[in-house]
C-alpha cells in the first residue's frame, strides 16, 4: 500500500493526458508497490472543454471517457484561455491541504512562435509550489535555464523527458547516467512525420499522399508546416542543445531548412548515388560557442542515421570519454509519450520521498 | 573543496585499474567540484606483483608507473594468489578507521569457468563492509542475485556498468530510467574482438590474421577462445539476463556458438544473398522461463546489428512500454571501461551522501 499520495493537476488533456491517466489506472498497483505512492487528479484543464477542480480527488478516466464522447466538464468554461490555466493552477494548489506533494502535468500543444503558453504554465506551476513533468516541448525549448533555475531555488523538479523521442530516455540518461562525461555535440533524425514523408517517397510514394497518411494516423502536427518546415525538430534541437550543452537558444536560433523543397528526384539522384535523404538536427560545440542546425541532408548508407525508416527516430550523442553513443527508437507513439511522463512522475516522487 | 574523502582498495590492477587511476586523477578537481568527494586509494593488490596498503593513502599514479615499469610493490609478496586478495581486502578494511566510506574496486580477469575469484572478491568486500564496483563480467554472471541481496542486506552498492559494452550506460539505463517498463528481450553484438575478425573476414581478411591483429591491440582477451567460442558473450548474456530478466542464471546455462567453424566462404555466401554474419548475444522471456543464446547468425542488411563494423557493439531491449531501443556504441577500449567505473563510483559517493 502507498504511503505516499502526489496530487496531479493535468493541464491540457488531449491524446497524450488521456494516454496518461489510462497509463497511471493500468500501473497503479505497481508504482504503490515499486514506489510507494498512489497518483490522485485533483484538477484538469482543457482547451476547449472546460476544467474541473476537485481537491480531494477525481475520475480522471471519467473525465477522458468524458472527453472523448464529446461531453464538456460540468463546470465548464468554455475555451478555457491560456490565462485562466494559470489561474486554474494557483486554485487547484490554494484548494488543496498544505504540504501535500502536488504535480502540474503539462500537455498542452506546442506554439513554436513564442513557447507559450506553456512556458507561462510551468512558471505559474513552480511559483505555485508544484513539481512540472511536461511532454511539451516549449518550456525546455524556449526557457530551459530560467525554468531550471526557478525550479532549483524553489527545491522543486522540472522534467520534459517525452518532449524528444517520446520517453526513450534521453534527457534521463545524460542527468542520471552520463554523470563524469562532457557532451560535445549531437545529431540526429527527431521528427517522425518527415522521415515517414521521405521514407516513402523513397519507396515512390507522393510528397502529399504520404504526409496525409501522417495526419490521419494522428502523428503529424495539425499545422503540417511544424514538421515539414522543421519547426518540431527545431524545437528538439533547442531543447537538446540547451540540456546537453548549455546553449541557452530558442528554436528560433537554430540554422533550419525543412524538406518542403525536397522533390521525388532528388530522392532518386540520391538513391542512385548510394545515398538517403534524411532531415537531419544537430548541435555542437565550437570556438564560438553552440551551433545547432536542421536541413536535409544526403547520408551515406553507413551511417547510422541513414537507416531509420519510417517512424524510427536516433539520436547520436559525442562525448568526450565515451566516443559516440547512439540511441534509437524503433517505435515511436502516445504510449511511448505517456510513459515519459509516467518516468518523469517517478523521478519526483523520489525526489518527495 | 570536496568534503567527504572515499578509500578505495584496488584488487587487480591491469590495464583497466591502471587508466581508472589516471582518470580519478584526470578529473579530481571536477568530482570534488561537482560531487563533492575526493578518492583516496588504501591498497592495491595485484596477481604478479605483490600488493601494498596504506591506510593513509598512497600514491597511486607511481604505483601505476612501478608496475608498468616491471617494479614490484615494496611490500611484494610474489603472485598474490585469490585467497589473499580476500585477506588484503579484509586488512584494508581494518587498517582503516571506522565510519569512513570504503570502496573496493574489483578489475581481476574473468575466469569462465567458475566466475571465481572475482566472486569471492565482491563478497569478502561487501562483507568487510565495502560498496563494491567491479568491470568483471564474473559477479553478475555468475553470482547477481546472491551478491545483490547480500549488498542490499548490508546497505551496500554492488555496481559493474563496465561489465557489458564498456562504459556505455546499460546497467544504469535500465536502472535509473526505465523505471516503469518491463524489459521482454535483448539482442545485441557485445564481444568487439569476434566482430572485428566476421568484419576483416567480410572484407576478405584471413581469420588467423584478424584475430591476431585483436590480440596485438591488446582488445582480445589472452586466451582467445574466450573470444572466438563466445565464452565473452555467454558471460555477459548471463548478466544482461540476471539484471533485466532477473534469470538467476549462469554463464554456463547460455546455448553458445562461436565463430571457430565459420569459414570466408560462409561469409562470402551471405553476402551474395545480402546479409551480413553477426555473434548474436540474445534473451528472452518464455513460457518456460528466459532462454538466452550466443549464436552466429546471418542478418538482413536492414537489421541494425548487421551494420556494426569492427569495434562496434551495440543491444537492442524490448520492453513492453517503450517498444524496441537500441543503444549503439560505435568506440570502446580501455577509457570507455574506465569511464564506466567512475560512474559507478559517482553513484557510490551520492549513495554515501
Amino acid at each position: 500500500v502507498a504511503d505516499l499520495t502526489i496530487d496531479l493537476a493535468l493541464i491540457g488533456f488531449g491524446h497524450v493526458g488521456r494516454r496518461f491517466v489510462r497509463l497511471l489506472e493500468e500501473r497503479q498497483a505497481w508504482l504503490a508497490g515499486r514506489y510507494g505512492f498512489s497518483p490522485r487528479v485533483v484538477a484538469i484543464a482543457t482547451g476547449r472543454h472546460g476544467h474541473t477542480i476537485s481537491p480531494t480527488g477525481l475520475d480522471a478516466l471519467r473525465a477522458a471517457d468524458d472527453i472523448e464522447q464529446g461531453r464538456d466538464f460540468d463546470s465548464c468554461e468554455r475555451r478555457v484561455k491560456p490565462a485562466d490555466s494559470e489561474r486554474i493552477i494557483r486554485a487547484a494548489a490554494a484548494a488543496r491541504p498544505t504540504g501535500r506533494p502536488f504535480v502540474v502535468v503539462e500537455t498542452t500543444p506546442l506554439d513554436i512562435a513564442t513557447g507559450r503558453p506553456a512556458v507561462d504554465h510551468v512558471r505559474a506551476a513552480l511559483e505555485a509550489g508544484a513539481h512540472v513533468i511536461t511532454a511539451n516541448k516549449g518550456p525546455a525549448a524556449f526557457a530551459y535555464r530560467e525554468l531550471t533555475e526557478l525550479a532549483d531555488s524553489l527545491g522543486l523538479l522540472f522534467r520534459f523527458e517525452s518532449a524528444v523521442m517520446d520517453g526513450i530516455p534521453l534527457f534521463n540518461m545524460a542527468r542520471e547516467t552520463l554523470k563524469a562525461v562532457r557532451v560535445n555535440g549531437f545529431r540526429g533524425v527527431v521528427n517522425s512525420t518527415t522521415n515517414h514523408i521521405l521514407s516513402a517517397m523513397d519507396k515512390g510514394e507522393a510528397y502529399d499522399a504520404a504526409l496525409a497518411e501522417m495526419q490521419t494516423a494522428g502523428i503529424a502536427e495539425t499545422d503540417p508546416s511544424l514538421d515539414v518546415d522543421g519547426w518540431d525538430a527545431a524545437a528538439k534541437t533547442a531543447a537538446l542543445a540547451n540540456v546537453l550543452l548549455d546553449a541557452g537558444i530558442t528554436p528560433h536560433d537554430v540554422t533550419r531548412r525543412g524538406i518542403a523543397a525536397i522533390t521525388s528526384a532528388d530522392i532518386r539522384s540520391a538513391r542512385d548515388r548510394g545515398r538517403r535523404v534524411k532531415l537531419v538536427a544537430s548541435g555542437a560545440r565550437t570556438a564560438g560557442g553552440v551551433t545547432t542546425k536542421v536541413a536535409p541532408e544526403e547520408l551515406p548508407t553507413e551511417d547510422h542515421l541513414a537507416r531509420l525508416d519510417g517512424m524510427a527516430n536516433a539520436l547520436e550523442i559525442s562525448t568526450d570519454l565515451l566516443g559516440t553513443i547512439v540511441v534509437t527508437q524503433l517505435e515511436g507513439g502516445l504510449t511511448q509519450t505517456a510513459y515519459g511522463l509516467l518516468s518523469d512522475l517517478i523521478e519526483v516522487a523520489g525526489r518527495i520521498k
